[in-house]
């Protein structure tokens, strides 16, 4: 059964957390969540799990405290990188997060990253390569990287994707890459998508 | 600025739920999840609050439990009641949940209802009207409404939609209804849909 590691911290976005959690779920992919202290913040030092308070301010429990032990890319097959403009502030400035993408590259495993999610691609240090991102961090990345605005990006194995719009097939292309082509039409068909779109 | 009410339980659908909330968030809507313990529950008589496990296993923490008359439709302007098929089995057999249907039915305010959330239409006893579903829980309807395949039904006040995958256009279509068009389309242009679909 494939594995992946979702970061959540307080400001992400709460939709694009929650739809690819959800639906890799779906997928029979095993899902834990991990949340990442803001690097100001009283909980920094504290093993207690508190609850992650979203950009529009839905409280997730995540499933674990992040740990670089634990989130190694010996444990999982996918590493996931939401956005929400503080949540992902919080995750791509963490120097054990931006080394733990450096490893989950090198050893081959996938990096999916999601609105203003891909600026890790740009923290970590990855090489330049096709990405994409929510439109509002663009002008980051557009010198360091290949930059498209196609909905979905895998370049090797770094996928990126825009926005809570683009969760859906974001989330149904780590599906497909870690459990085939079929595994996401049975994944989608019961979600229900309107005819044209997504499935 | 107009409100909505929006129950969870456990076995909601998190992304249903997730994407309706913070949807009606982003176009300034004043959001309260009330948590509706299962009829069985250990919960029923405390007072804390505990986390909704949801669907495929992620933990939301409610704003507020349920409680009837702090739900009353003198509150709020909409009523939501996202699927899950155990979630909403709690949801939609709680008797003070289905005069509370009635009762924003009868002052005019909107009640949506999404996936097997539904079946509140049913249980809630209102009259013949079209209505849509999750396919798995349509043959418990179509005698009983105007069954429809179409990703949102608005019914009057009644609005209605089919799973994860028209989560997006029902809650932008409840933007529309609460905010107007042009608050619709404010909120979905940063959400960074594919050309083509919902926006
Ligand atoms: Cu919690």
């Amino acid at each position: 059964m494939p594995s992946a590691l979702i970061l959540i911290a307080d400001g992400t976005e709460e939709m694009e957390f929650t739809i690819t959690y959800d639906t890799l779920v779906r997928a029979g992919v095993s899902c834990t969540s991990a949340y990442v202290p803001a690097a100001d913040a009283a909980s920094q030092n504290t093993t207690s799990l508190p609850c992650a308070t979203g950009s529009r301010g839905i409280n997730i429990l995540p499933d674990q405290r992040f740990s670089p032990q634990a989130a190694a890319p010996a444990n999982y097959d996918l590493l996931v990188i939401p956005g929400g403009a503080k949540g992902a502030e919080t995750i791509v400035t963490n120097s054990p997060v931006q080394h733990l993408v450096r490893a989950y590259m090198q050893e081959n495993k996938y990096v999916g990253m999601i609105c203003a999610g891909s600026l890790a691609a740009k923290t970590a240090g990855l090489p330049k390569q096709p990405l994409t991102s929510h439109p509002s961090v663009k002008s980051q990345l557009e010198s360091d990287f290949e930059y498209s605005e196609e909905p979905v990006v895998v370049s090797g194995r770094l996928v990126t994707s825009r926005g809570p719009g683009t969760a859906f097939p974001f989330a149904l292309t780590l599906v497909e890459l870690l459990c085939g082509k079929e595994k996401r039409a049975q994944v989608a068909g019961p979600m229900i998508f309107p005819p044209e779109t997504f499935a």
